[in-house]
């Protein structure tokens, strides 16, 4: 409640926030959330991290999402501020993150009087989230802001976007008690674990297609135990939000990203056991090339869907097989520091020699990082988190937010330069947090994704005018001179050595740093 | 069409497009979008730039319609790419700037599987968009293209959203004759002409608040003999896409932008008649101030509503008016470079003595400006666009727009610091183009208009974290690291002589330029 006036809507909704464990706003307001703000000075258990663009800031709401397992809200700026949010709420989406959108809009007396910034709100909303509410009145404040909690935290996790008109905040609120968030539980699959234990007993070469609660913590474990037990071939997504890796932790080759080099790889199964996951499909279509990835001579059988308790599951999964074998789990292995070129590879081997315990991985390195899961298998043991959604400019956002929600533990973004300049302007909010974050920057100098998909898609050889829509180097970009702009130090490194020297630094060093790698 | 396949959906949409004047293209493309970039490889008289944020190629769009008065096309990946955009359509929309999005999409076999990238495009675009279809065959591609291009064209301007999936685009086009767009002509007002003469004769006090195609060429001239003869004054909306403006041409005061000074300016006024524009509304509502700016003592009448045929409209009430008497304009004055401290006042100044003939000023300013307008009356004839949809993040990209539009001509981007964050990428495409534009950084590291706001909407003194959320000090941006990060050259200025021997060297010096003001 302010200093001066009655406990208004906005004071009542931050009440409901806090009352149910969603302590942290990522935050770009304007004037129509002025009353959220100063609703926000009188509650320090409320920690409010300001966002120079709102892609940063939906973008750390994610990445605080995987972490931390429960939501963060935004406060965004009416609509426009809610469109520059877009495309990370899409990969948030796609991710499964919980999040609780809280969007300013006009009084609703003013509304119709389709002043410049009037937009459709939850018309924009609508892509991207499961739930969305407008707020009429003041006294449904905390009841609508406990649904939006329920809805965001409702398995697998969901974008809730609560929309709140102006006066809305800033009238008194009769209601001041916070509201209780009825979250709803995991649902029970409907697999025949039976038969899905028979398969995999049986000779029939199988493998389980895994994501999403799967991949971390004991489920983990269980499907190692699984594997060890059966014979069975575990392979992730191609795009996982969050997968815990790295020593001691069962390994998870991933299925590739090309749709031919996926069918090839289940090509090899007559069984594809799906576990928090659905049917795999191509990123894109290609001319000629099925987007359904699972071969017809592969069978497809579902032992969870996202949204379901994949810890039962797997246990009554376990249980049914029988047995007993642990899961076979890598030693740690710390390759020498690389020599000589700077190149993927050699960026991943400093990178599985440096790493320090409980990092977390963003990877956002498209191309660049090919080959940096395979090379980190063994490293000490981390999170990776992935870009879900394929909307790029994840990274450096998702990294700023996870580094919130584990500030003892530090954040790698591995980083292409064209997906880095979506939202390069999270680096800010790194530097005034002084977030412990170290940024790679894969300075290729293209979009070489697309100098391959250009060819994959059937286009012919691209000419001067095609070339320069993926080329970035004209002029070239100095990303140590970004990032020193918004008050990140940095480094250049065009060698392997001196890419190990900076990530050294950065790794011993508390705050956010950059290297742009050159390559 | 390609060098090895036979003309497909992409060529036919480009033929298409330039068969109707559009020739322009800003794009950030992606996989989906490749057989759109192979055609541009055919097709020379397609410009086509490249922005490495859809913020900046929407935006560049809109700068480019507002000077060009024709559309351009942009090229959009998908949902998320079209959502990065959204801010700055949402600005062109209030601008009424006609612009043709070219949205990739999955192959329409592809859409239904559900893959990453998936998205609800049409959801998407509705909130922005006055005419959106999505192609479902090659065959449709050009007709689709010129129902497009006549909807964006369509008076007073609209944003026309047409979606590709990548199968019409890749696919063999039976139709290969580019379509010619039927354009619809200005609606004829509907305004009683001698009953508005009859008002304008009288003694009552009259006002006309203008905007759209009032305020530039021959209707501009209109307006000032209409009030030299009548006696009326002439006010601008607070916010308009493009005004000339300047020496030789009438002077058109402002409707404030603070509810209670509008509401102060037009009581003075019996009767306002609205030329090309609606009845004021304020920007946004406050606790206790009317949203609607008329005050009930001032009558409204419309002479045109956007859309309709100013000219006619305008010519037909100098004819009822009667008498003759030409427009009052000012005399070109250059007042002295100016002294000492920089401020706002200076800058001005400096522009006021600077500014080039036929300079285009895109004011991103917010509060730092407020007073440019004035100072800049009688300065050399220059044209004036205004952050129309209140969207912040419009200048750099518009200024860059406006750069490919008008070649010959010196553009100057009067830019808040909080806002040029939003959408600073497109620095890097003025870099590439080596476009002629300046940017001033008002830099006062704030957002200063919330602080203003913060009290206006009546919320109590903000506190520390309060303000932490409207300051950008923690740390400082150095917009000149970040514009040499870009390729931009600049410098950073903190007396009024160094702001004015900049000025002077970047519009004496071909290509981009950036001055941090530092206030």
């Amino acid at each position: 409640m302010s200093a001066t006036n009655a406990p208004n809507g906005a004071d009542a909704l931050i009440a409901t926030l806090l009352h149910n464990g969603v302590d942290t706003c990522f935050s770009n307001p304007g004037t129509s959330e002025m009353h959220f703000v100063a609703a926000l000075d009188n509650e320090p258990c409320m920690r409010c991290v300001l966002g120079l663009f709102e892609g940063g800031v939906t973008g750390a709401a994610d990445g605080y999402a995987r972490m931390a397992g429960k939501p963060a809200c935004t406060l965004l700026h009416l609509g426009p501020g809610l469109a520059n949010g877009l495309a990370n709420l899409h990969n948030a989406r796609r991710a499964h993150s919980p999040i609780v959108n809280v969007i300013g809009e006009h009084a609703t007396y003013h509304r119709a009087l389709d002043a410049p910034l009037t937009a459709d709100i939850e018309g924009f909303a609508a892509p991207v989230s499961s739930w969305i509410r407008t707020c009429e009145s003041a006294d449904e404040i905390a009841a609508t802001g406990a649904e939006a909690i329920a809805a965001a935290m409702a398995p697998p996790g969901q974008i809730a976007s609560l929309i709140l008109p102006a006066d809305t905040a800033w009238s008194p609120a009769a209601t001041q008690a916070p509201v209780t968030a009825e979250v709803g539980s995991l649902r029970q699959p409907a697999a025949d674990i039976d038969a899905l234990a028979a398969i995999l007993r049986s000779d029939a070469p199988t493998a389980l297609l895994v994501n999403g609660n799967a991949v971390i913590g004991a489920n983990l474990m269980r499907l190692g135990e699984l594997a060890a037990r059966t014979g069975a071939t575990l392979i992730g997504d191609t795009f996982i939000a969050r997968i815990e890796r790295g020593a001691g932790r069962p390994g998870i080759r991933r299925l590739p990203y090309f749709a031919e080099q996926a069918i090839e790889t289940l090509s090899a199964f007559e069984h594809l056991i799906l576990v928090d996951t659905k049917a795999p499909v191509s990123f894109f279509a290609y001319p000629g090339v099925p987007s359904e990835l699972t071969p017809a001579s592969c069978q497809c059988h579902t032992l969870t869907a996202p949204g379901e308790d994949t810890a039962a599951a797997l246990l009554a999964l376990l249980d049914a097989v029988g047995g007993s074998a642990p899961a076979a789990v890598p030693e740690l292995e710390r390759p020498a520091l690389p020599q000589g070129a700077l190149n993927p590879q050699s960026i991943a081997q400093a990178l599985a020699h440096l790493m320090p315990e409980q990092a977390i991985i963003v990877n956002e390195a498209a191309t660049g990082g090919f080959g940096i899961p395979g090379a980190t298998a063994a490293a000490a043991p981390h999170d990776w988190l992935d870009l879900t959604g394929g909307a790029i400019g994840m990274g450096i956002p998702a990294a700023t937010g996870a580094a919130i929600a584990c500030p003892d533990r530090r954040v790698i973004d591995l980083q292409a330069d064209g997906s880095g300049m979506y939202t390069l302007q999270a680096l800010w909010t790194q530097a005034r947090e002084q977030l412990d974050v170290t940024t790679i920057i894969f300075a290729n100098r293209k979009y070489a994704i697309l100098q391959v998909e250009f060819m994959r898609v059937g286009a012919h050889n691209p000419g001067r005018r095609a070339m320069d829509m993926m080329e970035l180097d004209r002029p070239n970009l100095d990303w140590v001179a970004l990032a020193a702009g918004m008050g990140v130090p940095g480094t250049q490194a065009s060698s392997a050595g001196a890419l190990s020297s900076a990530l050294e630094h950065s790794l011993a060093t508390p705050g956010p740093y950059l290297i742009e790698a050159v390559l």
